[in-house]
């Protein structure tokens, strides 16, 4: 049976999400959070924007989902976000106990799985979903950012 | 020469933040950023007024001292809290480049000691500043709660 609600459908949601970050002069990194099936949170990278390191998509994501369920665990939810989380979003992960995410582009350098940040137990991790268009989108941005094209 | 502006001075200040959280029922953790003898963000746990685990003092501390100098980096703060960092507010303190942390109690469950988490190589860190009065805190709090008392 066709599914059309898998995971390469809700990473197009998120890699929209990281466009509109590109599109304001972020660099694109975008999440959605997903509940049965039904996108709860959407957000992009607003560091620049908002003068605030701490707004990754994936903590407004957190923010903005708990807010949808009126609690602050998301232990039903999935995030998907088109870069693999840092060591600050993975930590809130961490607390949000969420029960799964998907990423597409590894980050090997800032990546919390490099970087040694622990998750909650019961989390579950996925990744490498629309890797190619992931990381296509930040090697664009970067190109643009240095005038190299 | 008395120099009332020291560690000790600044940290008591991140102690009556940590107070205002306890009055509310939040976990009572603290802080304060200070650039130049001058406190330009206070904070507190918000995480159940706000129902986001994101919500930890250091982070909105974090929020307020970049809105405050209108950049985001903080190479020439320092921040005060009451206890020892998690791994996401450490994660957070990483994008900052903090010039200094200092804290008070140590977490040897969730610190982002204990948990391998990075700061930037800039940062200098100084530890257990009232560490005693930032621990009998935080005791009262959870003895209140489990109504030992």
């Amino acid at each position: 049976m066709l599914e059309p609600y898998d995971d390469t459908y809700f990473m197009k949601k998120a890699l929209q999400e990281a466009q509109a970050a590109f599109d304001q002069g972020e660099i694109p990194v975008g999440a959605v959070v997903v509940i049965d099936n039904m996108i709860i949170a959407r957000a992009h990278n607003l560091t620049e924007r908002l003068t605030d390191v701490t707004a990754h998509a994936e903590m407004q994501a957190i923010t903005s989902a708990s807010n949808y369920i009126g609690g602050k665990y998301l232990q039903q939810c999935t995030l998907y976000v088109t870069l693999e989380p840092c060591q600050m979003c993975a930590g809130a992960l961490y607390w949000s106990q969420i029960g799964r995410i998907v990423y597409g582009a590894s980050d090997e350098r800032r990546g919390y799985e490099k970087m040694g940040t622990t998750l909650h137990p019961k989390t579950k991790v996925e990744r490498g979903i629309l890797a190619h268009e992931c990381e296509q989108i930040m090697k664009r941005f970067f190109i643009d950012k240095r005038g190299l094209n």
